[in-house]
Parts: C-alpha cells; sequence; structure tokens
C-alpha cells in the first residue's frame, strides 16, 4: 500500500492521480498517452457499459461493428468535421516491417505503402455514414437507430489517465432519421437518458443544456451535454448527444425515398460516453482515505474480513460467514470473503477503503458470541453493531441508502457551487475563491466567450435547458443578454 | 430479399458468401479487408460474447485493456514471434494530417512524424507482457489471469466476412505463473473451456489436439487447438491455447521471487478466439435456405407471425398473442412478433427461414377457432399444430431438442468424415473425393509436412489429445511413425 495519499486540500491534482495508481484502476503504459486499464478499473467500466447498453436496447438501439479505419479521403468529405480531428489523427501509412539490411533491426517495409493512408478513428460519423449509404433507400429503413461500443484515438498532447488519454474507449451511437423533429428528439432523448445513467448509476448530478457554437461538436448543429462538477470545482463535460443535421448525409450523399415519393437527405444524430466517466465518478464523490463507489456500479459491494486468532478460530467464522456469502450473492450483491492468512484486519481495512468497497464486515470472537457483525459503510466511515439474523436486510437497505446519500451529498456540493454573478469582477472573484459554475449573462458573440476564456480560463459549459428568460447585460460588454448561461473551469 | 441463395452442392463458397449478406450479418466496407458487422450478426457475436466471459471469469479470470498500438522495438523482443507477424503489420508513422500547401486537399503532416513507429496490435504479447514485469514481483502476484475483449489487425491480403479479416474481433487471454506445470495446466483448461463452449453453445463438436512444430503460434512451444469440420469437408480451427513457456518472461525481463527466495523467470500461456467462429457456425449448420442456428446463440429464438385478413382479425390474433410474449420473455425466451402491415406472411417466412430463427409460430382464423399455434422448425422445417394451453411448454422442450439436434448432425458429418488411410494414394484419393480429416502416420519431419502441404493443399490439424499408440509407417516416407495424426484442407 505504501504511504498515505495526498489529502485533495493539499493539491487535488496529485490526490486524484496518486488514487488512481493506488486503487489500481489503471497506469500508464509504454505508449505515450495511452493507459492500461486494469481488472479493478475495467470492472467498474464494465459496469457502466452493462446499464448503459440495457438502456440503449430498451430505447430501441441495436449493437454493431465498423471498421477501425478510415480512409483519408472519407474525413475530408465534412468540412469542419476534417477541421476539428486532423490535428490530432494516428495515421497509419504502411502494412509491413521488414528486417533492416544495415542490421539495424525491424523497420517499416517502405515497398509496403499503402496507396491511400487509413487514420485510425477518432470518431466514426464518416465510416459510418458511408455505410449508410448503402442500406438507407426508402423511408422505410428508418429510423436506423445503431451504437457501437469500441475504442478511439486522439492524439492529444497533455495526457491524464481516464480524464484524456490518446487512446479511450467509447460508446458511439449514430442514428438515421427521415425528419428533422424526429433526430432532434433523438439527440435530446440520448441526452436524458446520460443523465438518467449519471444521477441513477454513478450518483453523479448533471446538468443538461446545449453548447454554444465555439463548443460544438465539429460537424453538428447542435450539441446537446451533461455537466458535472467535480469536488476542486472545476466542471467536467460527461456526455454529449449531437443533432448533426443533414451535414453527413450531404457529405455522403444519403437519400431516402420519402412515403411522398421524393429524394431526401437524412437527418443524422451521433452521441458518445466514453472511460473518462471513471475520472468524473472518482472525482465526485472520492476522500482523503480513497475511493468512494456508488454501489451499484462497485465491483465488490461488500467485503467481509474475519478477526481471528490461530485457524480455530478462523473456522469458527468462516462456518457463520459461508451461508451469509451464499445469502448475499442469491440477492444478486457481490461479496468477497477475504480470509488472507498473509494480511492483518488492519491492512485489509485499509485496502478496500482505498478501493471504495461500500460495505465492510468484521467478525471477530466478541461477534461470534453476540450474534453480530461490524458494518462499516465507506462514504460516512459510520461503524455499527449489527444482529446477525437481520444483516442480509441491513445490507440491502445500506448500499440503497448509501447510493442515495452519494448522490444527495454531490447535488448539495452542485447546488452550492452554481453563483449568479452580474459584474465581470464579481465572476473572477468567484471563479478564483470559490470555483463551480458562474451564472452570468453573455451577449452571445464568440468573440465575449473568447476573450472571458483567455482571461479567465473558464468556458460556457452550457446553455442550460429551459433556461429561464430574464433580461440581463453581458458581464463583459454591457451587451444585452436574454438569458444567464454557466461558466466554469473545466476538465 | 432478392433471388433465391446459390445452394451448397453447386457453390459452396459462394453460398457462403451469399449467405452471410443476404441474412444481414456482416458487408466488406469501404477499407480494404475491414468488415462491417451488420446488427444482426453482431447480436450473435454478443451471445457469445456473454458466454465465454462467464466462462472465463467462472475458472478465475479478470477483464482488463491494454493499448492498441505497440512500439515497434517491443514486438522485436521475442525473436519468432516478431517474425510471425512483422509482414502482417499495420504501422502508423504520424499522429496529424494538414491541408496541402497546393491544394491536394489534406495529407499526411510530414513534421508530426512519430520518433518510433506503431504498430497497431496484431495480438498483444508484447504490450502485456512489458506491463506483466511492472505487477510482477513475487509468487505472491501469482497466478496472473487476465483476458482482454479487442480488436486486432492482420494485414491479411485474401479475406473473407468473417473467416478472414484484415481487422477482426477477439478475446485474447493472458496468464502469469510460477511454475510449467501450473501454465501448461492453464493452457490445457482454456482449450477444454472452448471446446466445452463450441459443443454446448454452438452446437460445433471439434476435435482438441496439438499443433506441429510448424503449425504453432509465433512464440508458443505448445499450441493446443480445437479443430472443427465444416460441411464441405474442409477444417477450421476454431480456437488456440498457448503454452508460451518462459519466452516472453525472457524477452521481457519479467522475474518473481519464488517462496523459496531465488529469482524466476515467469511461465506464460496466452489463448484467443474470434468472429471467425460466427463463420465457423454459419458453415456448420445452415442449408440451401439460410442459416440455421442453435438456439442458444440465436438473437431472435421464436418468431410470430399473424396471418390474416383486415384489421378485425389481426386484433383477434395479437389479443391471444401478446400475453404469450410476456410468457415466453418470462422463461428468458427472446420472440418477436412481426405484425408488420407491410409484408406477407410468405414474405416473413422466407425472410425467418433465411435468418435462421429456430422456431416460427404461425396463427391464423383456423388457429383461432381450435385454439392451437403452427409450430415450424428451422433445423428440420418440420411443422405441427400445438394446442395453445401447452405452447409455452412445447418450445421451451423443443429449443432444447434442437440445440442436441444440430449438435447430434454435426457430430454424424463430423465422424463419418475421418478417414483412416495407409498410403499416400488413398490419402489423395480421399482428400480429393471426399474431404474431411485424414487420419495418417506421419514420420514427424518438418519437411514431409511442407511436401503434403505443397502436394495436397492438407496440413496436419492436430495431434489428437490422448492419441492411441499404434506403430505405423509414414504414408510419404515410410519411416516409423508412433501414432496418426489428423490431416485435412482447412479454412
Amino acid at each position: 500500500m505504501g504511504k498515505k495519499l495526498t489529502s485533495r486540500a493539499e493539491d487535488y491534482s496529485k490526490w486524484y492521480n496518486e488514487l488512481v495508481i493506488k486503487a489500481d484502476l489503471a497506469e500508464n503504459s509504454g505508449v505515450r498517452g495511452c493507459m492500461v486499464i486494469k481488472p479493478y478499473g475495467f470492472a467498474i467500466w464494465e459496469k457502466m457499459q452493462a446499464a448503459l447498453d440495457r438502456m440503449f436496447k430498451d430505447t430501441g438501439h441495436e449493437n454493431a461493428y465498423f471498421p477501425l479505419f478510415i480512409p483519408k479521403s472519407y474525413l475530408s468529405k465534412e468540412a469542419s468535421h476534417v477541421e476539428g480531428f486532423a490535428k490530432e489523427c494516428a495515421v497509419v501509412t504502411h502494412y509491413r516491417l521488414k528486417n533492416a539490411d544495415d542490421g539495424k533491426g525491424i523497420v517499416v517495409d517502405e515497398d509496403a505503402k499503402l496507396e491511400e493512408e487509413l487514420i485510425v478513428r477518432p470518431t466514426s460519423e464518416t465510416i459510418i455514414w458511408d455505410t449508410y449509404r448503402r442500406w438507407i433507400q426508402s423511408y422505410r429503413d428508418l429510423p436506423l437507430k445503431i451504437n457501437q461500443w469500441a475504442n478511439v484515438v486522439r492524439w492529444e498532447m497533455r495526457t491524464r489517465l481516464f480524464l484524456r488519454t490518446a487512446e479511450f474507449l467509447w460508446q458511439e451511437g449514430h442514428t438515421a432519421h427521415a425528419t428533422e423533429k424526429e433526430a432532434v428528439e433523438e439527440a435530446e432523448l440520448m441526452m436524458n437518458v446520460y443523465a438518467e445513467f449519471a444521477e441513477k448509476y454513478m450518483a453523479v448530478p448533471v446538468i443538461k443544456g446545449t453548447k454554444t457554437e465555439s463548443e460544438r461538436f465539429a460537424g453538428a448543429l447542435e450539441t446537446y451535454c451533461i455537466e458535472a462538477l467535480m469536488q476542486d470545482g472545476k466542471a467536467l463535460q460527461a456526455g454529449t448527444s449531437h443533432f448533426l443535421g443533414q451535414n453527413f448525409a450531404k457529405a455522403f450523399d444519403v437519400k431516402f425515398a420519402s412515403k411522398e415519393g421524393g429524394q431526401e437527405y437524412v437527418w443524422a444524430t451521433s452521441w458518445g460516453v466514453s472511460t473518462r466517466l471513471v475520472g468524473a465518478l472518482i472525482m465526485t464523490h472520492s476522500d482523503d482515505n480513497g475511493l468512494v463507489l456508488p454501489p451499484k456500479l462497485a465491483p465488490i459491494q461488500v467485503v467481509i474480513v474475519p478477526i481471528y486468532k490461530g485457524i480455530e478460530q478462523l473456522e469458527a467464522i468462516s462456518e457463520k460467514v459461508h451461508p451469509l456469502l451464499n445469502d448475499l450473492r442469491a440477492k444478486g450483491i457481490s461479496v468477497k470473503y477475504d480470509d488472507r492468512d498473509t494480511h492483518k484486519p488492519g491492512f485489509k481495512f485499509n485496502e478496500y477503503e482505498l478501493k471504495g468497497v461500500p460495505v465492510r464486515l468484521a467478525i471477530g470472537q466478541r461477534d461470534l458470541e453476540n450474534g453480530t457483525y461490524e458494518v462499516a459503510r465507506r462514504d460516512t466511515l459510520q461503524k455499527e453493531s449489527v444482529p446477525a439474523e437481520n444483516i442480509v436486510a441491513h445490507i440491502e437497505q445500506l448500499l440503497e441508502d448509501m447510493q442515495k446519500n452519494i448522490f444527495e451529498r454531490a447535488k448539495q456540493h452542485q447546488q452550492t457551487h452554481i453563483t449568479e454573478v452580474d459584474s465581470y469582477d464579481e465572476f473572477k472573484a468567484v471563479l478564483e475563491e470559490k470555483g463551480g459554475f458562474i451564472s452570468a449573462h453573455w451577449d452571445g458573440t464568440a468573440a465575449t466567450e473568447e476573450k472571458i476564456k483567455e482571461e479567465t480560463k473558464a468556458t460556457i459549459r452550457c446553455i442550460p435547458l429551459h433556461v429561464k428568460n430574464e433580461e440581463g447585460k453581458c458581464v463583459v460588454t454591457g451587451k444585452p443578454s436574454p438569458y444567464r448561461v454557466l461558466f466554469a473551469k473545466a476538465y
């Protein structure tokens, strides 16, 4: 385990980096910017995937798989799209290695140069819309609602485990519709699915809204997003859903015969969330002792640690524990009995605290005599003694309570960190001293947005959904503004 | 739907290619050798994944994720490994595109050349063993049993949907052990897991065995395999499990402190199956009418087609069908009610036959009156009338029977296509006229193996497990041979 975690107050960024490593979630690999997701971190991602995949299927989507590589020419068909991604693309130029004649080991075989370079997908709109041209002929082929679980690559210069990596895992939904209205509804639906997932599974409260033009996805007419707030007062974009209009349909010539008999371009959406969510999860709930995980996404929900001297005591405890393991598993609760003889209980307590196991049961000689378990909950670190006969029901209830409690705690933090300001000075002061979301009037221009970003590093996170009309003046230019938007520094 | 499928007798290869397309399983993409897996094909792969993933976890493995890219220098650390893969590697040399000054559109930005080229993983031993060096210090860290679900790329010149594609999806297990014995046992265990999966889920009978030296995985000391037999008499390697000895541990300097206090190299295995299995599934069971799918892997197990004239009849049928849908779903049976008004029953029957839906229920006016369903099973194309009150139990039993029946049918085909031969003439004659596995004596040399391959295109598929000792003479050289091995032409 090594030495204690740096505290959040001391250095939030260092705390995060250490926690990811110490809790065995992920680590850097020998490939610049690419991480290795370790089994414990991957188990969290698997739980996220399972819940999201169910939600996608329940809303009528099917999974499919499209190629990793995109011909360079495809990428350039949609002008703003190529502009957004060209500068961070990994490019495959050759398909063979050979032994160098000069004994330098293996080198790229220049004879095996590709006629057209291939891009490792940074996102798949282009290869998918090239495919949809073959799949869509008639209104009967619509809507087409497909999702893909995949790895993508964006050559980022500064990377951080989970938050920003050159390769990351994600899902990308790509849908095609006969009407603009239907496509907009789909983009909104998926934003809502993401928000529901964030709040119900991750216990992360989010604000729903739309992006300003300069913050939109390259190729989108509207980008819907969910924005979360981390404990250090910085925002994190947790999911986006794009209304793409007919941009990709036009770029790839995807038309359909309408009911009325005409030929029309198809309307599109795309939407995605990534392994970045694991970073958001860590930063929202965890504390100076380690991870705090919502029970619904915890790989291990309950750990049982025996406290004993000698094999006889251990056997007596194990005899009591084994039926409990079965009872908990029968309820769908994942439980681990850590009867390793190589580590002391104190060491194990620290380890499971660091790894964020929601509920820890300890059972020693006195508990055996009294017919109790010592139950510790990870979120509040509170302990209590619980009669063995109630233990299963107690744990079930506790897991539910914890799921709610950590959401409420995060919601409380979010709510107390949305500050309305009416001057630029106040804007800067709040940003500096308190952080969080700043609700302010803005004149609607990209120039002012850019000026604020340059001077304060804050960006417009979103124009909140159902924003209330309120005449006001831009905090920078004093020009009229019809409603407030949310600013924050962001990950 | 278009015109009828080419029959297997007419042109087996064409039949396969057409079937993959017509049944909506997959298609070629705009990227050479890379396929698009369509929703229906992907749903089969998802079912395979779910079953395999459960089996891996039940045998103590955890999932993790390692980088897509492998630095070129890693690949060259294990000599036979690089030799095996260098010639089919996609190589990333640049990380940025830019607009060409001469107006030629976007081009690779030569300023953004990587210092060290990156290989798109053809398999992950090297990047994983580079990681294991950091994870393994002591015998307490062993065994390490990890699996990864991933995409890999091998630049094949001749590709075929599912069977051989430049990019494919697979799982790759990579385990590390303290002793040779344990590693060998792991490699054997995973071969058995694959065999169990093939037979119980895919209903594909397989022969277990080991590969000859020349057919081994690049870097392995022993390759265990499962070999299936297709309807055209060609074999298909359906899964491999490798005992890697200490080759990768030595190449990447992975040592552990043993219980006794010494420093020892770690013992390794790796094992994988891929989307190729979908090809094996198709070719084992399907017929001239289309796919035949084992119920355990069928995305839709039961389809119900109403036969009606007018909305009133349809409503009466639907009223009867809706509770049945619920009853079947409650039993975990996936069922689709196809009440589309745009297609006639005959069209639907053909479509579900083509797509291999195991059980088709039809219900018309007379069935309503008699309280029956017409039940058609896909494997034998038999139909019968079943009383509505028994229908759920009948379907449950039928799905079980079909799973067994298609396995038995394939097993029968396999058993009748293993031919013992004692001369090279007989060998060639059987290979030509009947195909299948040929059980023959071989002198154990790579030279003879190569000669047979060149002259007949047959390779040694495996030395069957628990092969019975039988003194004999090599069919080619007449030299002594201790047991028979299995030859076949293979995919």
